[in-house]
């Protein structure tokens, strides 16, 4: 049968998604990339299309098609912006849902048009909201996790404590802190957003903790605000986990207005493989930006992780490359870094960096309020010279 | 410095995951393996960590390891099941949080105590349950999707009625149907369901109807029960794209109380590299399962994707092997599916398959409610001889 001919009344925006496309030869690659315009969007085998707007304008569009490397070529695909239905979960359906099982396709690059931009909340503070939180406009931030999974509510605010006095501008929480009966959330997130508190009084800095916020589907928004009750500045959410609209929801809530770290647990799948799933790029840069995180994490370079810098350099890219009017985004690398890695941080990242270390900072000394000064220090000193 | 020396009174229960491990040889698989228990519980290093109880309890411990193939390796982690939290965000991220973005370690398997599969409600229905609302107990079932994203609500109601009438036992919606414009979702669903209660009036069949409910966060318990309250007998949500879980809010919903049919979208990726990510098993199989889906959607061997027969044949195994008191759930394969397959897919799948036919069935031939009853006997006469 053929479907019924219709006609759509669509305002002809439409976004762009630049997929890389393993393939024989052009022809191979223009017949993958015509696949992927009705995968992503119709499911139906063209001949069953009338000839309508549907076939015109829902389908999506083959913009460009390039070889790019041997067997490799990359395609713009557009897609009417009224696929998305104009929700972050059916955007992403559009962009990937499917074709995701297709093996030698990988989403490099979205294009998304202000029109569909604006109908997201986008990063309520960006780097720019955080120095002014911080009160740092001229140096690269620092960033360490409060850990082990294990210790308890109060061992872990005297840790805090000593970090926060150290000059460390955040302190989030390991990934693995959830509600569990080692250090319950709400006993843990009061007794920790206490600890720095009263180091900043005594310091005079702002220190900021980023409790984690990522729980069961119906508990994350109580959770977050339970944690701003508690006294927390800032979140940090694993959208791997909770589910890439849950950071949306937390950055769309002006009764929260925290700002926001994503985590990138659960995610790394999407990236290893270079030719398949999704860029480092979209996956750790424009994915957490266009949900509302307002810094990403990842893993640094030549850590105990294997990113590599062309990696990471295209995550600061996606955090920082205009993206309609969405504040930049600070990047935070991470993963196996220590003290001795920083003049190499700072050339890299520069001073819109966020260095993230931690178990290197709980091993720089037997003084973690020492080791926390000296990291403070190294970071000024990188940052002036 | 060395963390603080913890006593913890934790059950002594546990859960295991199979991860399989590229390594030269058994010394470096056990060095890999030595790395995720501390990644994964309390990512620092194994000489931060006093002689206490996190080391002895928290930290994921190694109860297996051997060679599998040159250069492969199977370890078998336990981890205590108090680092869960009992919440099945925190459950994945134990499982595989920040090890997803090490190379060459894919989990294989999870092995989860009855205590701790009591935690979460688990699937209400199960095969037996969708048999029961069906009154089908004797043959394989058939579903469908409704097509293509596009068409008016009141022509996708058209396709329904005829579908339902023709036979089949499931019309799931599209996964690319949301609240787009061309058929907004209250309107769909209310119009389809309608059509479909009007011919199950007809036939005498109980035709379940599955809209799509993935949506932002704070809206899929909201459309869910919407769905319900216009007519819908079961519900689609996407894990991959929604949140693992969101599945189980809806599954734990007393008020809900409808079958759930998990749908593979944006999860492709974590199984397509069999060196890395999550096997099909465990990402089609045991988590829909765990989150309480009834039935799980992915796509078959041979059709326009390229699992492989073993890879299904996992699938079925996640779906159907004992895990606690949970229900066997039903494996529906798909993807490039038509007529002339069902003999294979049955002689695969068996009697407690369901097997989608949605593009092939549209295109069998000119009449929609034809073609449906052509399917209908093809099964009926497969599962009867």
């Amino acid at each position: 049968m053929i479907f019924p001919k219709t006609s759509l009344n669509l305002s002809g925006e439409r976004f762009g998604v630049r997929y890389r496309i393993v393939a024989g030869d052009e022809n191979e690659a223009r017949a993958r990339a015509h696949g992927i315009c009705l995968e992503q969007t119709v499911e139906v085998p063209d001949e069953l299309l009338a000839d309508d707007d549907i076939r015109a304008e829902v389908v999506g569009r083959i913009e460009d098609l390039r070889a790019v490397s041997a067997g490799r070529f990359e395609v713009e695909i557009s897609y009417a912006v009224e696929t998305s239905a104009f929700e972050l979960t059916q955007l992403l359906n559009v962009v990937f849902g499917n074709t995701a099982m297709q093996p030698g396709i990988r989403v490099l690059h979205l294009d998304l048009p202000d029109g569909l931009l604006r109908r997201f909340p986008g990063p309520r503070f960006g780097q720019d909201g955080i120095r002014d939180l911080l009160d740092v406009h001229d140096r690269s931030l620092l960033c360490t996790a409060l850990k082990p999974v294990g210790l308890s509510a109060s061992d872990l605010a005297d840790l805090a404590y000593q970090i926060a006095l150290g000059g460390i501008d955040i302190i989030k929480e390991d990934h693995g802190f959830n509600d569990q009966p080692f250090a319950p959330f709400r006993e843990r997130v009061e007794r920790c957003a206490e600890a720095i508190a009263r180091a900043n009084r005594q310091s005079g800095y702002r220190c900021l903790y980023a409790p984690h916020v990522t729980a069961p589907a119906d508990q994350v928004s109580k959770r977050a605000h339970e944690a701003k009750s508690l006294g927390a500045s800032a979140l940090m959410i694993a959208p791997g986990l909770a589910g890439w609209d849950a950071v949306r929801m937390l950055a769309a809530d002006d009764d929260l207005a925290l700002p926001i770290l994503s985590h990138p647990a659960w995610l790394g799948t999407f990236v290893l493989d270079p030719d398949q799933g999704v860029s480092h790029e979209v996956i750790f840069g424009q994915l957490p930006r266009l949900a509302g995180a307002d810094a990403t994490i990842f893993v640094n370079y030549g850590g105990r992780f294997t990113f590599s810098q062309d990696d990471c350099a295209g995550i600061v890219a996606g955090a920082a490359r205009p993206m309609g009017d969405y504040p930049t985004i600070f990047p935070i690398p991470s993963g196996g870094m220590d003290l001795s890695r920083l003049p190499e941080m700072y050339e890299f990242y520069g001073r819109d960096g966020v260095f993230l270390i931690a178990g290197g900072l709980y091993a720089h000394g037997p003084d973690l309020l020492q080791s926390s000064r000296e990291f403070r220090r190294a970071v000024e000193k990188l940052s002036h010279q």
